[in-house]
């Protein structure tokens, strides 16, 4: 404890506490710890900003920074505060680009303030008018993700034929939307009724069914796409993808965004169908948000009129609180969160 | 039998017996017919050609044709001859473009001789200074497959690192020497040592190694790969394909040609890494070498002179005699031959 004025700031932290190869995350893998951080950029650290975290993103591929990985830098730190993307206000800065007051989002610690020492992975919040939780989603890395998945890697044209998995999440809602703006015929999948009606009634699908009611995906699909679909957005993996094969176009594309339903599996469930890849002229790209990020002005400039004008709307799921975060984080392998899932830290 | 100058032509016939669902196909699958033909296209057939069958292809598609499949015009009708891909020589023709005596390649009928309507699928021989073989393989559909899977789908760079499967039949060898002419590091495997020898000392693959001797095909790639691979030209599938995906490099391509290593089963194998296709950016596409066809002069224009300077070599395996067929067709799925395997009917 400094005394004098210097005085400490409390730093709620969620600790990692070890890594979880295979199986639903518990909240007791991570834990609530109380520390202490100074209210200043130290005077030797430059380039470094102090954060306020006003919001933490909760998004699947963390899960895969919960295991081991061959490359350890990408798998969260045993005794170390998680880390992922979020919203924060800066409140001390030695770095020339930014000052005390500026909101960012980016990489930030799941702590109630972080020392950013060269913040690379920062953007400057330009637009406050929007609510500023959009900048963990629809505005934040789902939202690039959703723009350069649909539009860079499946190319779509008006009039094909759209299927998003987990369409009510972080990035399907969205791209139902953009595929609708477009002119396509968006059917998407969810796991419960409230997101399927979230689907057609806010989000304006096509149509859209609850995965976990359908015997049989692949009679599910013939019914929603009896032409076959041209675009799959692929948010799930396994089953799903296994039942999406068979049902693809000639020249379909599947944008590989990630595969929530094999995460907590050690062993992946097989894909069976891949022959179809090859009949049918398929192809299947993954793709990561990050290598897009130079596009962010470009999607910017088209998506805030969208919401401005009403044209895309965006769903959230707000927990409350540092000490909610853990179950929050891992409510998204179970589905519990309607939209997209983040932690409000502080509004200000 | 008519009489006078009226005389037919024995035309002996691979009849295709019954479709095969799942496992090896029999030669008893087949069954050798005399049949007989008229000598003439009759008058009021327009727009037809009469082909006397030089040599006969046995492609791996040819699988799944023997399958009764969901667009039966694609599956072999059982009760008449099998039908692909030979050379043949027009013995007759009210065709306006066809002239007795021109060489032709493309699809006819596993049969002495073949009356075709409409030959769309024809393609006139106008080089004869290479073996007429050839038009089976390198120069025929194998050849723009390579070239298309290779060049077109695959986008390849100069340095990079090829892994081909099935790398001595009739696409990998060209795949591994149009590898090798750009300067990339080729490694190929195939299920022989005789074949693992063609590789190396032949084709001038960097190294090629026995799948069938490998425990462990992960660590064999591990091995040939220490960087990882850039390009995984795919022929086979399944198991293989599943090893290569977590030896895949960011940004890495598959070409998905056939996946020959699952035709005879019902129910394809399960390919489980496929979460490397998000985390790496990878690119699986399949396609065909119909859609390429377009490409054929251009293509003919690159390899020919390559043959004639002999720096593209090509190694056939002749199967003698129509009575062959059905066991050189077989001898595809069980990795009998060595190099492309074709049927020799007729030298002229």
């Amino acid at each position: 404890m400094g005394g004098g004025e210097e005085l400490v700031l409390r730093n709620k932290q969620v600790i990692f506490n070890k890594h979880v190869s295979e199986g639903l995350p518990k909240e007791s893998d991570m834990e609530i710890r109380e520390s202490s951080i100074q209210p200043k950029v130290a005077e030797g650290d430059k380039d470094a900003i102090l954060l306020k975290n006003l919001y933490l993103s909760c998004d699947p591929y963390m899960r895969n920074r919960m295991k081991k990985l061959e490359t350890p830098s990408f798998s969260f730190e045993a005794g170390k505060p998680l880390n992922g993307y979020g919203v924060g206000k800066v409140i001390d800065s030695t770095h020339p680009d930014y000052r005390k007051g500026d909101l960012v989002w980016g990489m930030t610690g799941w702590e109630e303030y972080s020392l950013i020492i060269a913040p690379d992975g920062l953007f400057k919040i330009q637009d406050t008018d929007v609510p500023l939780t959009y900048y963990t989603g629809l505005l934040g890395m789902p939202g690039i993700t959703a723009y350069a998945g649909f539009y860079e890697v499946c190319k779509p044209k008006k009039g094909e034929y759209v299927y998003v998995s987990a369409a009510s999440g972080a990035v399907g809602q969205l791209v139902g939307q953009f595929a609708k703006l477009l002119g396509c015929y968006v059917v998407g999948s969810a796991g419960s009724n409230e997101k399927v009606e979230l689907l057609t009634n806010k989000f304006g699908f096509d149509a859209a069914f609850n995965y976990k009611e359908e015997q049989d995906l692949d009679a599910a699909l013939k019914r929603y796409f009896p032409e076959g679909i041209d675009i799959y957005f692929e948010n799930v993996g396994g089953k799903m993808l296994d039942a999406v094969l068979p049902n693809m176009r000639n020249y379909g594309r599947i944008a590989a965004c990630g595969m929530i339903s094999q995460y907590n599996n050690e062993r992946p469930q097989g894909v069976h169908n891949l022959m179809h890849v090859v009949t049918k002229r398929l192809r299947l790209e993954g793709f990561v948000a990050f290598d897009f990020y130079h596009l962010y002005p470009k999607f910017l400039e088209m998506i805030l009129p969208f919401i401005k004008q009403g044209k895309i709307i965006y769903v959230e799921d707000k927990a409350q609180g540092l000490e909610s975060a853990p179950a929050a984080l891992i409510g998204l392998f179970t589905g519990r969160n309607v939209g997209k899932q983040l932690v409000v830290l502080s509004h200000d």
